[in-house]
């Protein structure tokens, strides 16, 4: 790893998904609960340029990832038959990863401009993504410093419950819960990349990487990061709720789980 | 953590909160179950006057602790750029631990005083809050003695198990099952503070902390409280069910589940 | 653990208990299965009396249990003051895991002599009788020799998958596949008791239970265990259906799952 | 392990199974949904038809696979009691392996050819056998060297998602997003077994497997496997697509999920 830019780019874009979904999601789940009214704030067709659009974000994001690492200085991997073993590993796992998400664009593309194809693909692929993310991250880490350890592995943990959250979505699209759980999940991974950043390529002096103190504030700071991701995600939705037009629409309670027993707006008074 | 006084206090409040939410649950279930009828032990208006004081009571717990935290010496964390660490980690942690105990309580103030906000919201909050403890919790233990990570670590299987159970409850709201679940795992995770008090700084000679047999005794000792916070669990609700005033109402069987192929009130005799 | 007897005593409880629970779960899925019919296998009645029957075998188990490890020689555990360790864990472990039992059986007979618990109760306490005996196990091998260490390893894998099993019970109560895996696992993880005290205390030559052989022999021999399990399970399955009076009744395909898209009694023709 | 035919042949046999059932449940799929017509792809008999053939595939495969383990030098394990430990492990545990599976086809022949067993018995022994596969193979791994390690690990990872499928779609049976990804998983497993073979038994020099560099290209190897298997999921998902005679049928949005918040269908103009 050990770049500056090479955590900052991969965080803004996480930063950009998160912050993205965190609009939409607020504003299919206004749109959802005016159903039987003819205004509503986004008509369907919009709905599903939204979607398009995503998936040409995604696509896009991955390309510049690709790119930015071949200009980082990705040969092609050659066997190295003297020595019996591969060289330039870094750059070519990377580069897979970024591919994991260009396919997980193009599904998104594929899903909700054509009919064929099953309507939780999109979710699915964007969840493997994140799997196969976790999964090469996770055999990075070995022999490292300890800091260095728990820093990714923070940030394993985070793109683990991203594709969690992307799995469970295959079978509850829509839950407006989830959405925004990953949301959230999406900004932490992407501050988090930014944070990793400072702690190993600091302008300052060099963070001792083997202080027990050291980790600990560490992992203190990845719950403060989780604290104003969720801080950050409310202030999303509730200011999509505010330039919504019909406001007095939106008081009714937002129902979530399978089975509701306290209906609150029931005898009230 | 060391101190006597440390574990005394959060376990205290974690007691306090087990038998509220035993109490609490058991009322709600016996008020629903005598849904169709104009009597009932608490109106809905009342419900939401206990969830909004349930808020309160978070907020304040929260608040005592970091207050606590600040007496027993936390004083701003410095950077030592000598040393390149940062120096008294312990207390900022717990006061990290106390402020996302803080937000759940807003979240439930929030969820049951505007109508803005999603239902399940103050369930995963709170959830999130548990995880983020145990997770702080988790990276406390590295290199101590035996027994000390032992206790710690049943402390941590507790706690996820509590985030465990709010999530499902995000999902299942209002399963009673779930909800006594919920308050015996509290009190078990209360008593285990004060049990892991007194291992680690008794009254009177010091435990031998790395003694094979100690570990094994710890946890027995932690079965045994899980073994009592059920029998208590069951005590309340069984009280709260004789105290409430029409009793023949609560003789029909409860049913949970999602498909319940046995009703057994068919043919009795 | 060391003896002989003090595996194969709850070895032959748990496949008893195993070999009830087939049995049992096949003929109320049977009786089930002519629900609108006056002429029936078993009546509820006679279904609720097995139950109570079923609580009284666990605490007769439990008790026999508990009595035999004082006979076996546990004195109440005294705190060691010279030494500062407890002595004599072992049997009084083994007590702590009988009880467990022991309240579970009050349990199933409180859910079904009385009206006033929820139902899903009986499944939730085993469950954690269960949960509670692999915990107390899995830290009892600690530094013991690797096929010792294996040996008790997979039976605390078995244990966990039963507490799983009870577990997923509580939510969908009454499905018959869950029920005839509890019984194949209980019967698994009765035969691998005996199994272990033929490894560990055998009648000719001692095993090296340091050998990779040995182990991996030792692996194999659990997943034997499974399948006779399995096709043991299905002979019982099979007897009681055929012993059943009205056989042609249940030729109708039983379903399973939340969505069955293939009705197959359709258009066979 | 060692041979390179003993990796190509069950890999042969997974890519097999794998193909065959993307080729299957696709079919199945476009047949569903024309569920009110009269004219069908496949009517209800052929398919019990292919189910039946299925099983006795599987009953091949196993068989093949039991009896190349006695050609390539299974003797019947003897208890070497003079050193105290069974020799001649590995075929025997492969040959244990097979017969789970011989098991699982016999049950689905059992459940499509008579109507006495639950439906959901086929998923749940194939998901057994795997689950039994992962566990046998997951204790093959001890003290080799770190790149064998790596690949059979990653081989027991993708053997246990097999399982979960499995064990998923006993409760969700017929859900065409889990059938397509048990397609995907089985020819990741194939392809992987291939490439054990290439790796451990090359043909040219031999790997380094020692080598961290190799152990990142593996992992990495693995990813771009699940990718290609993907990729020719969807192309068969496609192909099958096309040749269906009635193509405007399969036009109408595949849903899936238990919630379906979006209805695309509906206001699209």
């Amino acid at each position: 790893m050990g770049s500056f830019a090479g955590h900052v780019l991969p965080g803004g874009m996480l930063l950009f998904l998160g912050l993205w979904w965190g609009i939409k999601f607020s504003m299919f789940q206004l749109t959802q609960k005016n159903k039987n009214r003819k205004w509503q704030l986004i008509s369907r067709s919009n709905q599903r340029r939204l979607e398009i659009f995503e998936g040409f974000i995604l696509i896009v994001f991955a390309s510049v990832g690709v790119v930015s690492m071949q200009i980082a200085g990705a040969k092609v991997p050659l066997y190295d038959n003297t020595e019996n073993h591969w060289s330039d590993m870094m750059n070519l796992q990377h580069c897979t990863i970024f591919m994991f998400f260009e396919l997980a664009g193009a599904m998104t593309l594929l899903v909700h401009t054509t009919e064929a194809v099953p309507l939780a693909l999109d979710r699915l692929v964007l969840g493997l993504a994140f799997l196969n993310k976790g999964l090469l991250i996770s055999y990075h880490i070995h022999g490292q410093m300890m800091v260095d350890v728990t820093v990714h592995q923070l940030l394993v943990y985070i793109i683990y419950v991203d594709a969690l959250i992307l799995f469970l979505e295959v079978f509850h699209r829509g839950n407006i819960t989830l959405e925004l759980m990953r949301s959230t999940v999406s900004i932490v991974q992407g501050s988090w990349y930014w944070q990793i950043g400072f702690v190993l390529c600091p302008q300052g002096p060099q963070w001792d990487l083997s202080n027990h103190s050291n980790m600990m504030f560490v992992v203190m700071f990845f719950s403060w990061h989780l604290m104003f991701a969720l801080l950050f995600t409310g202030l999303v939705y509730c200011t999509v709720s505010c330039v919504h037009p019909n406001k007095h629409q939106w008081t009714s309670p937002m129902e979530m789980g399978l089975l509701e027993k306290i209906p609150k707006s029931e005898d009230e008074g």
